[in-house]
C-alpha cells in the first residue's frame, strides 16, 4: 500500500501546501532567514499531518481558504518541533540531510524553531476559527510537556508501557489529533463526527510512534535518514526496549547502558536482541491495536473515498519501512 | 521616580498578575514541569510588559476579564525570550539567579521556553480576540527574526546604528507595542487611540533597550543580576559599542576583541573606554530622544492618573539603574 494512492483524494491541495512550504521564505526581507526557512521546509518528509488535516475536512464543508493554511499549520509545527528535538539532541542528520543545527549551529535551530511555531500560529490565526486556535496552543503545551518528561527521563530503566503509552500521547498523538480536529471543525463538522475524527488522530499517532520506535531498532541508517538506535544513544526508552527490560529483568544490554552510558556497544546488543526476538512482533501487535481502535468509529463518518483513505492509513501505519 | 508610583493606578491588578504567575505551576500534574514554571515565573523582574498592558488599558473600557490573562500573555512570553536567550548563550545568572540552563540544563530550557510561549499563547487566545492573537503570532515572529538576525551578526564589527535600531525594534519594541496594542485593543479603544499607543509602546521599546544597553556597560554586577560586559562577551554590537567604533575606527578594544574572541581583556577595556568618554551621555540623549517620540500623542488620549503613568515611565526610562 503506497502513501500516495492513500493521499490522492486530496493530492492536488497537498502539493498547493507543499507550494506554500516551499515559498514560505520567499516573502522576507531577511536573505539569511529567507535561507534557514527554504532550507527545513523543504517538503521530503511524509506529510501525514497535512494530509491528515485535509482528508479529515472532506466530510462536510470543504473549504481550500480554511484547510489550505491549516495544512501549511501543522506541517509547520511538526517542522518546529523536529528542529528544536535535533538541536536539544546534537543529532546531525535528518531524513538523510545535515540538520539545521548541524549548518547553522545550536542557538540558530533554536530560534529558528520559534519562528516556526510563531508561523504556524499566524496561520491557524488567520483561518479566524477560535476552537482551532485554542487546540493550537494547548497543543503545543501537550508537546512540550511531553518532550519535557522524555528529556527528564532520559537514561531512567524505570519506566513502564503506561508511562510510554502516555508520553507518546504527549509528543506524538497530541498533534495527529490536532490535524484531524483541525479539518474536521474547519468544515463544520457536527462535534459527533469531529469526536470521531479526534480519537482516530490520537490512536493513529500512538500506533506511528509505536511503529516509528521499532523502525529505530529493525531499519537501516539509509531508510531512517538517521543512525539506526537513535532513541537508545540518546537515553529513550521506547516500547521495544521497554520490552527487553520486562523480559530480561535480571540483565540486559539496555541496563548495561543505562548504568553506564559510556558502553556504547550495548546499543548494538540491544538491537540484536529486538532484531532476534519476538519482541518486534509483540510492538506491532500493539500497534495494531490502537490501529483498530483508529478504525473504530469510521463507519459513522458519510461514506466517501476519504473514509477508504483514513481506513487505508491505519494499515499502511504497520506496513511502513519509513 | 520610582516604578511603584508609576504603576500606583494598576497595582491591585498587576498583583493579581503576580499571583497568576506563581500558580502557573500549581495546577500542572507533572511535578517537574510544575517546578520549572514556579522557578521561571516567579516575578522579580520589573513587570513592565504587564504594566503597559493593564495602563494601556484603563482609557476606555478596561475589562480585567481580558486584561489579566493578557498581562500575564506578555509576561510569560517575555520570560519565554529570556529563557532561550540565556540556553543559547549558556549565560548562569539572570536577575541574580542561575538560569534555568545552569540548573536543569539547555534541554529542559529550550523545551520549557517552547511550553511558555504556548502557555502565553493560550492565554492570549483566551481573550477571544482575534485582532490580539494574530498580534501574538506576529510579535513572535518579529522577535525571532529580530534574535535570528542578532545571533547571526555575532561578532561582525560592520553593523551600523540604523541596523542596531531595526534590530532593538524586533527583538524589543516590538513586544512592548504589543503589550500597549493589546491593552488599547482589548478595552474597545478607538483606532485612533490604538495607534497612538502602539506608537508610544515601539518608542519606549527602543528607549528602553538602549538603557539596556548603556547599563550593560555601566552598572555593576549587582545592580545588573549578571556580569557586566555580557553583550560584547557574546559578540553583540550595541550602540556604546557602535559608538566606540565609529569614534576610533582605526584601532579600539571592539575591533581588536571581535579579530580574536580571545581577548576577554578588551571587554574591560571597552567598557572603562565607554565609562571614560562622551559615549554614555550621547547614547543617553538617543534614549531621550526616543522617549520624547513616545510621549508624542498621548495628549490626545482622555486625560486620566494612567495617561500621567505613561508620560512619567517614559522619564523613569532614563533613570532606572537596573
Amino acid at each position: 500500500m503506497e502513501l500516495s494512492s492513500i493521499y490522492e483524494p486530496v493530492r492536488e491541495d497537498l502539493l498547493k501546501i507543499e507550494d506554500r512550504l516551499r515559498l514560505a521564505g520567499a516573502a522576507i526581507d531577511n536573505p539569511h532567514l529567507a535561507e534557514l526557512l527554504e532550507y527545513s521546509l523543504q517538503s521530503n518528509g511524509k506529510m501525514l499531518r497535512p494530509i491528515l488535516t485535509l482528508l479529515s475536512g472532506k466530510f462536510y464543508n470543504y473549504d481550500p481558504d480554511y484547510l489550505l493554511p491549516m495544512g501549511t499549520a501543522v506541517e509547520i509545527m511538526h517542522t518546529a518541533t523536529l528542529v528544536h528535538d535535533d538541536a536539544i539532541d546534537s543529532s546531525l542528520v535528518r531524513r538523510g540531510r545535515p540538520t539545521v543545527n548541524k549548518l547553522w549551529g545550536e542557538e540558530q535551530a533554536v530560534l529558528l524553531g520559534d519562528y516556526l511555531f510563531a508561523e504556524a500560529g499566524a496561520l491557524t490565526a488567520s483561518t479566524g476559527n477560535l476552537r482551532v486556535i485554542k487546540l493550537f496552543a494547548e497543543t503545543l503545551k501537550t508537546i512540550s510537556s511531553g518532550e519535557i518528561n522524555q528529556a527528564f527521563n532520559a537514561y531512567n530503566p524505570a519506566q513502564s508501557r503506561q508511562e510510554y503509552f502516555e508520553r507518546v500521547a504527549k509528543k506524538t498523538a497530541a498533534l495527529f489529533s490536532m490535524s484531524t480536529e483541525s479539518g474536521a471543525a474547519l468544515s463544520q463538522a457536527p462535534e459527533e463526527s469531529i469526536q470521531i475524527l479526534i480519537a482516530y488522530g490520537y490512536n493513529l499517532g500512538i500506533a506511528f510512534q509505536i511503529v516509528d520506535d521499532i523502525l529505530d531498532f529493525i531499519s537501516t541508517e539509509e531508510e531512517l535518514g538517521k543512525p539506526t538506535g537513535s532513541d537508545l544513544t540518546q537515553g529513550t526508552l521506547t516500547l521495544p526496549s521497554i520490552l527487553i527490560l520486562e523480559k530480561y529483568p535480571e540483565d540486559n544490554p539496555v541496563k548495561r547502558l543505562f548504568e553506564d552510558r559510556e558502553k556504547r556497544d550495548e546499543v548494538k546488543q540491544a538491537i540484536e536482541l529486538v532484531r532476534n526476538s519476538t519482541i518486534i512482533k509483540e510492538c506491532y501487535q500493539v500497534a495494531s491495536d490502537f490501529c483498530a481502535r483508529a478504525r473504530r468509529g469510521l463507519e459513522l463518518l458519510p461514506d466517501n473515498v476519504c473514509r477508504q483513505s483514513l481506513t487505508d492509513l491505519t494499515e499502511y501505519m504497520t506496513l511502513r519501512t519509513k
